[in-house]
């Protein structure tokens, strides 16, 4: 059948869907920056050539097609740190140190699924910018500056098109059917509970204010599930684990590494150096998102100084004078202390989950996950 | 895992999932209709049980994930006549007459891929009514009346878990890995051929006037993929036959019915008594849409009675006494006549198709598909 399928027929297959890669040659010693930086560097020359193979294939005569592939595809090779990427190898490292067939297709599936992700919550969230450059839905608005009916339809298509490439691309994979359902089978899980972790983001800014509990339950849907679950199980997979024997505490590694990540997140976003994030801070507090930092200094004020951080919250796009005063007025409670202190409580734990892998997992790669919550905890804390 | 999976862990398995629903009983000679009754009468109960699992299952505590499951579920059980269900059942039935397990799964999930569909292009296309009732994103407008950005997030979201469980009641099918497997790549491609399909139909309003082939491919991409081919590979698959043995001929069949169907929509759109459709004559025109209609007319006229279907198209929202002298214009030229003849040219090449199956397949369900494209053709012509 044409279309855009992942494999185009006849002889012209991209490596990466025609034979596993290479294994990354990592040292056993070698930081989790270097890791990371091994697999990013592999992977982004395999997803180019994806997107290639792709473009390439047989489609109806048109412009605006090859349009949105081009954009799905600058969006998706302008990704950051590749995290779900190195996760879903390092997880199939934990069994064997050959390569994996399968491992591939499931680091393409899980990154388009993530560009999908980007570009409806840009539409979501009326972002002008993503990863540096417009985002799809901008990038449609600059093309049809007369018709933003137009450029709104293009940019809900751009997204779906990036969710169908990436449950193609599992389907594709150049392994046995069993394997591909399975693999195909956690894909559709992480998907479906992502959406819902994006319902549960949304309300979090509606009704009373969430606690603890409820902020976890929400990064654990919207982040933690797709972006180190299903890495963690299709890597496994991959490579004939078998995740189900080790769900819940994978699941449980997953979410305390998704919930330090976030948290961290939160509180450089509030107490961050705006030179070293990139942005001024306290952009949560401006949009009126109740992120775990926001909801810990509604937690630990009263009185007038509560009030002050909520109407802040209530009115969109507060000055920097805001800003400062709610900053001033969390330190004073101990927040940002309290913060950094559960964050890293978290990524102690999470490693803690990991290190009990030894003896049943390779060494190597088990090493990988106790350090990577501790190195993302430390990051620009 | 927790989610919305289709099959709920546990002993809790709805009919749909457990086991294979009795084949319909139809009467051979029966009628198009009495059999699409049918088809639709058993399908519409087990939907239903099928959202009544999804709602059942374990979820975080929210208000907006069963609101948005709510909408799935109120927009999938307004469905119409249920054609890709009765497709799916009738290809399963050119195989065999016993129940066909995983038919079931396969006609859930494409009526859910015409819900993620239906949800998204009212969106696009920014329509108030869908199926007789608000739309998903109307309904959301009408809950958020102060907050239109809110509503439009919630809508695209909705929009993608219908896609994402689409895909995971294929997944959770009670049938072997490997059948599952095909069934899931059949879905992803049609998928991702619709989302092609409606970068196709957006972009035939602009540039060109298209001609025949790009109108008719238009209609192969948007709708005959997923509403015509889709739900006949799907049957045949879960009947344990051979599709890709046949695929030209079933693709040549489902353009066929596909170009034939839209071409009677774009007709009755223009020409068709607003008492039967149901709406005012010339809403493709009233939209600007190239449709096949519009398209004729073009095409036949020329000097000022083009210009003023031109200025018509141009000028969203024209008035019924120009829709009535587009209609004049149409007329004179034969355009109505000649859309009548090639509309029953498509389908009786259609039915001539499906009579080549003869010897081959069952006749009972052989006659279902000759049949069906006439019915179409005739209903309303």
């Amino acid at each position: 059948m044409a279309g855009t399928g992942a494999c185009p027929p006849g002889g012209r297959r991209g490596q990466w869907c025609r034979e596993p890669g290479r294994a990354v040659t990592v040292q056993t010693s070698a930081g989790v920056r270097e890791r990371l930086a091994g697999h990013r560097e592999r992977f982004d020359a395999l997803f180019a050539e994806y997107f290639t193979a792709v473009g390439g294939q047989a489609l109806p005569r048109s412009s605006f097609v090859p349009e949105a592939l081009d954009l799905v595809r600058d969006m998706s090779l302008r990704g950051g740190k590749r995290l779900r990427v190195a996760l879903v190898h390092e997880a199939a490292r934990l069994v064997t140190d050959e390569a994996v067939a399968g491992a591939d297709a499931a680091a393409i599936s899980i990154e388009l699924l993530q560009t999908h992700g980007l570009i409806h919550d840009d539409i979501i969230d009326d972002s002008p910018v993503r990863r540096g450059a417009p985002s799809v839905y901008y990038a449609y608005q600059e093309r049809f500056p007369e018709r933003p009916q137009t450029a709104l339809g293009l940019a809900v298509l751009a997204g779906d098109l990036a969710a169908f490439l990436s449950v193609r691309v599992l389907l594709d994979a150049p392994v046995p059917a069993p394997l591909r359902q399975a693999m195909a089978a956690v894909h559709a899980s992480a998907a479906a509970d992502t959406v819902i972790g994006q319902f549960l983001d949304l309300e979090r800014d509606f009704g009373p204010v969430p606690g603890r509990e409820a902020l976890d339950t929400v990064s654990d849907y919207k982040t933690a599930r797709y972006s180190l679950l299903a890495p963690l199980r299709l890597g496994l997979l991959a490579a004939g684990g078998d995740p189900d024997a080790h769900g819940e505490e994978l699941a449980r590694y997953a979410r305390l590494v998704g919930v330090s990540g976030q948290m961290r997140d939160d509180y450089l976003d509030l107490f961050g150096d705006a030179a070293l994030i990139g942005k001024p801070a306290g952009s949560d507090l401006r949009s009126g998102r109740r992120s775990y930092a926001v909801c810990a200094v509604l937690a630990a004020a009263s009185g007038g100084e509560r009030e002050l951080v909520q109407e802040a919250l209530d009115a969109p796009g507060c000055p920097p004078e805001t800003v400062a005063r709610v900053q001033d007025i969390a330190r004073r409670h101990g927040v940002d202390e309290h913060l950094r202190a559960e964050i890293r409580r978290g990524a102690e734990s999470a490693s803690a989950v990991a290190a009990s892998w030894r003896g049943r997992w390779r060494d190597d790669a088990v090493e990988f996950f106790e350090r990577l919550p501790l190195w993302g905890a430390q990051r620009a804390l």
